[in-house]
């Protein structure tokens, strides 16, 4: 039994995500983390952090690995221990994760975990073969398969077995548009219509244009530290209160069923378990949409609706600001875009805006728990987080 | 103040080190992972193990990132919470602390922390690159410098400061050959003469040949408990009393001092703190020869020696094996090998063998007290760790 909270999240930055022309990642990550240092005045981030989890997927990008140590040393954190984490588009979720377990086990007080990625220098092709590179070399990679493909398949599947409709998953697509058009820093802040999203180009079938995140530049962090020191630093913290983390096959081929996510199951079940709360005491999510059939699985898998239901609930507009489990409110990988190592605590980023009423226009009323969901690959990675605004 | 020991490690296990033509990192890993299963009967890897953190560097060598979930898969442990980590040739020494907060935190009762790689079947060039990512793009790789130049710049600077000679880094070359030629899963089991290694080819002056480690495949890992535990999986667990992780620039031209290595004094500094020991204390270590001039300056900056006596130090036979302080029984990343990845843990599995007693030919008599130090480029990352056979 751990004692909760695990740890609290004092202050948190996030750069633009977008096309930053001219800025490498260890720049981009500055702006993140300015932010976090700005609006923590009484954090003295050479005194008080002692350390760096940086999310970051791909060397390929750049031509730059061992970028913790480089990142830590680009806001001014060197001698710290810094390390760099990859486990594909859930890189800086589960930096996250050992955050707490660094903070939970002792070693720090203070720690920042952040994510950042540099994609939008690259020609198209070349981007998603670096993506790609989370997928299996040997048996989907060498033939031809990038994601696009691998969560068309999984699309195909889940409409073969619940009827689930190009419709409901271009209601995704809107829903997450009109969310990214209240965000300042969303790369996409502008709404689509239903007719847009049902008539852009196929990109792998079912799967539209629309239906696709972006590729993008970008940075997250947040600065976690122990619950008692919590108040030293924030008048208003956040605390988390379960941590859950799953593996599944990186080969598509070697899964039983292709219409659930399982180590998505597994991670949110343990996130509820050590939180104590439940799918019904959530207020507010923010889930992996790399693509909008990843939101509709990921919202029946972590409990928001049954089985099959992940249709028929976003079309039901619960999942929309104003409903009863809104997702995404940031615009989600799909608007607001998808640096892809950054994207899991931006995630944690957006939970922490809701939960200290700082959200603006796309402001949850009420807002007192929160879940992230993020996805490496196609669920061959899941972690999932609960955030409360009390001890 | 953390209590004390960190962990246990109640098993490891190693693949042959070399050239393994055929094999995959993935296939590789489980060799190392077969043995450490199978030298701890009382394990039941499936129902216990409930995590792999793995060190693993490069995925441009197999065209393969997200290694953490797939080696997990591999050996048998999906669905468990598998994580990548890259901090350059301390990719897996990193992993073994975040293991060990793993532990500590509460998360994990028992977890499989482990390295790999597989570099052999890329030409050497691409290899070479491939290696020289951890380094600044911008500032330096940019301008062609690779790790073989990089560490040459920091002998030259150690020779004119201290009077270092080729004599003295070609001594650690016989040395760790030597120790090789005892170790049955040593890449070069051979022996080398004093003339051979001053005489041999300059790689980058004042480097020669075997100045260098080698370009190698291979695997490790060990099995972590919490120390309350231990006697359930093994008689003879040994225990880790400190760990110690620091960060310095990952450019060289940013050091004021090139003769010693920032990261590897501090992180050295906070193992044995914690441990409450002193490098008089310590009976074996392995440390991070990558080239010659690394094991020379880190047996400095460890206090082996005081600062400018390292070549003194191998000179006067001290690191032998029957020497006072022997250094990389193993044979070391020169003679063992050095699949990048697996590095670090490869370190902890020799100080398993060691304070347990299984070190064969070139066990060190009555050894009880280890410490390990491994390096990330050239020194950007360094992690240390401090073992012993008794609580």
């Amino acid at each position: 039994m751990i004692e909760k909270p695990l740890a609290a999240i004092v202050s948190a930055g996030l750069s633009k995500f977008g096309k930053l022309d001219g800025f490498s990642a260890r720049e981009i990550f500055t702006y993140a983390a300015k932010e976090a240092f700005d609006k923590c005045p009484n954090l003295d981030p050479r005194k008080d952090v002692k350390g760096l989890y940086l999310g970051h997927m791909t060397e390929s990008a750049e031509h730059q690995g061992h970028t913790g140590p480089l990142v830590a040393d680009w806001i001014g954190l060197n001698p710290v221990p810094a390390v760099r984490f990859e486990n594909a588009c859930a890189s800086s979720g589960v930096a996250l994760r050992c955050g707490i377990q660094a903070i939970k086990s002792g070693f720090v007080d203070v720690i920042m975990v952040g994510g950042v990625e540099k994609l939008t220098h690259l020609a198209t092709s070349d981007a998603t073969e670096y993506l790609a590179l989370s997928a299996d070399n040997f048996f989907e990679q060498w033939h031809g398969f990038t994601f696009p493909g691998l969560f068309a398949l999984i699309a195909r599947a889940h409409m073969h077995e619940y009827d689930t409709t190009g419709e409901q998953l271009a209601t995704i697509a809107v829903k997450n548009h009109h969310n990214g058009s209240l965000n300042p820093k969303a790369q996409m802040q502008k709404e689509i219509t239903l007719e847009q999203a049902m008539t852009s180009r196929v990109v792998a079938s079912p799967l539209r244009l629309f239906d696709c995140s972006l590729i993008s530049d970008g940075a997250s962090c947040v600065i976690l530290t122990k619950p008692e020191l919590a108040k030293r630093f924030s008048d208003t913290p956040i605390y988390i209160q379960g941590s859950g983390q799953a593996s599944d096959t990186i080969g598509l081929y070697e899964r039983d069923d292709l219409t659930s996510l399982n180590a998505v199951a597994l991670a949110a079940r343990d996130a509820y378990e050590m939180s104590g709360m439940k799918p019904k005491d959530i207020d507010v999510a923010e889930v992996h949409d790399c693509f909008t059939i990843a939101e509709l699985i990921i919202s029946e898998d972590v409990g928001f609706c049954k089985k099959g239901d992940g249709g028929k609930l976003v079309q039901s507009g619960d999942t929309a600001i104003d409903g009863n489990i809104p997702i995404n409110t940031s615009g989600g990988l799909k608007s607001k875009g998808h640096p892809v190592g950054a994207t899991g605590v931006a995630q944690a980023y957006e939970i922490f805006l809701q939960l200290t009423g700082q959200a603006g226009a796309r402001q949850v009323n009420d807002a007192e728990i929160g879940l992230t969901l993020n996805l490496g690959g196609h669920g061959s990675t899941a972690v999932a987080h609960v955030y409360s605004t009390t001890i």
